[in-house]
């Protein structure tokens, strides 16, 4: 796809600098961006970049000065992701139908322009909601929903009766709706506790590859809408995730915690069970929460305390060598005192 | 399916109150329970959210007061997982045979009732015990030997030459008998170590969604009789795991270690390799275990240490920035004192 | 297959002692291996081992004393690895064509020798190199390159437009090329940022299982010549790592970080984004590492600091309770000297 710099211009509703005829057909890094693509400049502080870029323009603020040609944006991270998404190459996804090496069973319930691609399985009375996808190889349960315009990558597994929204993202090798781990002690040996719940996943999720969300030993796990969950973590069973939560790569949940709204959790942290983390809460890289966090904390460490109180005991124990001889000093110094 | 609380009464062996005849329907927590449903409650604890429930009857203990219809036990939470087992849906498994589109090697050995769904691949001289099923998209490699009453889920992989006992239940996702990760340095490059070896899984064991469990480079990688494991567990090459011992989810253990019989593991634990981990030692959350651990001890931390006094030093670190300031008084107090 | 003692002294170059016509029929530990088995030892310091084995010949080195038969090497574990590879059972793979049951498509180009089993897909205008194998339910997407001699096991899922290089070994249930973790934020919401990048993976490079290597936002995730990745580690967006570089399990790299060449990570690490790591750096297990690290610095703990300094923080907090008390004293005896 093409369009020149004026069209873009137009289309993004931006002033611009340059030869108006001037052919974009991509998008790209200020490093690597060639003479007909267009990048951005978002930070001022990389704006030492600018003089080598090959560029042919550049989406930069009003407050930059910069001679070549250029599209001036009051957010050009924002129009610079716009324009991304118009130069994206599409998806490849199977044509819409069933594929003949699929198995659908005759009670599932498609709706329009649904595309099932090869080696996929769709339960019994499972239903799919319009213009959903599977790419292949995806294996859907019996009385599994999932919503309108989703789209389940290959690999992916969901269990039966799981509740999946509309235009949840699920990417490749995920597994929603395994049992619970729940063990009951039968003297020295543990009893299986059947993991009869559920798992609901709300609209506008998405999920990334190789994450586990199990469903609840009773009633259901939930994710709210709108949450962003990354590769590999775990969710286990009974958890409930709030609307707006984004929670990066490897971190793990255990059983029942409540994370509430518009959380923000880094990357391998680890939570405890039955544990209640308030709205627009913010938990650390590999932090490991065993406590209850307030509503807008920020939280990090081992075990988690406030951020600035973690701080302040990590650049203490980074003192503690110095002080130890510190010490040492002083009670010479006392006992020289003593001897007098 | 539907019970009496009379018949309930009777199938567990308990006394109950209330009206003989009110149909069970299902099972609940106490805050989610409606008027044709059992739940439980087993702490003492949670009393006050007796009055609120809207339970049809409660499993409680004899001990607390409770006016409306229960089942009187000395265990209310083992009995209440006896009844979640008699509610449980049926998990839904394809039917007995070979589904028409898998592909089973000729000279694989199927036990009776075997059920193997969709997609599945078993190999040559491969053997599945008795009543064992794979739901969909399962590989079970050459050699690989799966007993009876297994539930192996969908897109499990099971390489060549693997030996899985009975009962062993494994979730989606998991990959056993991948290569170890095995390299020996040959200048600055690394040339790959064969890894010949196997893996054994005994008896009772359940394994979680996307685990790894690595083949033996030599020998074999071992988990005893009745293992829990969790999701996206790592176990490395020449792991021998112990019976009835129970590992969280995220935990990693590396080559060589050999963890006890009846050891818990919590979540994200991390143990280097060729430890020895003593039967009954309990492993913190998080931990990071570099030495060795006698059995029945608790450690926590990184590096790991007994967890009394790694509980300890914790708090002394909390009370570190105070103690500098301690110090900063102490020596402004001595130096006066030298002054005179 | 079998070899005379002597037809492998022959083979591996070395002096041996011993019954020339004795069968050599594989290979195992010193504890293991029985009487028509070579083992080795490679560490002096294990030979205590060497009086119970029962294996019929040892690889060992010329200063330790052994009176039985052997093989004399200046390496012992270089030359067994060597036998190791010689007596490995084959890995089985399917038959070269195409299984009737995979789908490729016909614009999909395939090399000589190429082996796709049951239940693949390779997409359109895929290429796949001479002598690749993907064993079963293998996803390759669109447009992406797979090059000569490479392994792709069971449940792999490589998505489109992604270029891996020759002799590389992916191990079953790894993801490459899922969309990278990139959302704008948009008042409250969250954006997708279109992932339109593409994942790199250059020549010997072996990966793990379960692993999870995100494709860029824009340009490439790239992975080194040589590099070896463990089971479950997450590398995301536009990542790169130089050539050599060793990654143990469960190590979460964030978005844009630069690791260099012939790296070693340990276990569980986890690097934060854009982060600059050194050539021949060691980034300790477990470490949480969130500042650029230095060429063949030697890093561990959270935050990572130089791994001395880190020792010795480590070992000052173990002091602490008893400086606790140490101050205690301290202050006690100044005031009764400030009280004279």
């Amino acid at each position: 796809m093409q369009r020149t710099l004026k069209q873009l211009a137009e289309w993004l509703g931006l002033e611009f600098r340059g030869e108006p005829s001037l052919l974009i057909e991509g998008v790209s890094t200020l490093e690597m961006a060639g003479a007909n693509m267009v990048t951005f400049l978002a930070n001022p502080k990389y704006k030492d970049q600018l003089p080598g870029t090959r560029a042919g323009a550049v989406i930069i603020s009003p407050e930059v000065p910069y001679e070549r040609a250029c599209l001036i944006s009051r957010n050009p991270y924002a129009d610079f992701t716009k324009v991304v998404g118009l130069y994206a190459p599409p998806i490849p996804r199977p044509a819409p139908g069933i594929h003949p090496l699929a198995v659908v069973h005759p009670e599932a319930h498609l709706g329009q322009d649904v595309a099932i691609g090869p080696f996929c399985v769709v339960g019994a009375k499972a239903r799919l909601g319009d213009h959903t996808v599977l790419t292949a190889q995806v294996f859907i349960g019996d009385d599994t929903v999932v919503g309108d315009h989703c789209i389940v990558y290959a690999n992916v597994v969901v269990r039966e009766r799981v509740a999946i929204g509309n235009r949840v993202i699920i990417h490749p090798g995920t597994v929603i709706g395994a049992d619970g781990f729940g063990f009951a002690p039968v003297g020295e040996t543990y009893a299986k506790i059947p993991q009869i719940g559920t798992v609901v996943i709300e609209d506008d999720v998405e999920i990334g590859a190789n994450v586990t969300i199990d469903r609840a030993s009773l009633g259901e796990t939930r994710l709210g809408q709108g949450c962003k969950i990354d590769n590999l973590v775990q969710i286990a069973h009974n958890v409930t995730i709030g609307p707006l939560t984004v929670i990066a790569a490897q971190t793990g949940i255990s059983g029942s915690s409540k994370v509430g709204r518009h959380v923000m959790i880094g990357g391998q942290a680890g939570l405890s069970g039955h544990l209640t983390i308030g709205d627009h809460a913010v938990l650390g890289a590999q932090a490991g929460i065993t406590r209850d966090v307030p509503e807008k904390q920020f939280v990090s460490g081992y075990p988690a305390r406030p951020h600035t109180e973690s701080m302040r005991q990590l650049a203490a124990v980074a003192r503690l060598p110095e002080l130890i001889k510190k010490i040492q000093r002083l009670e010479a110094r006392l006992q020289a005192l003593e001897e007098k």
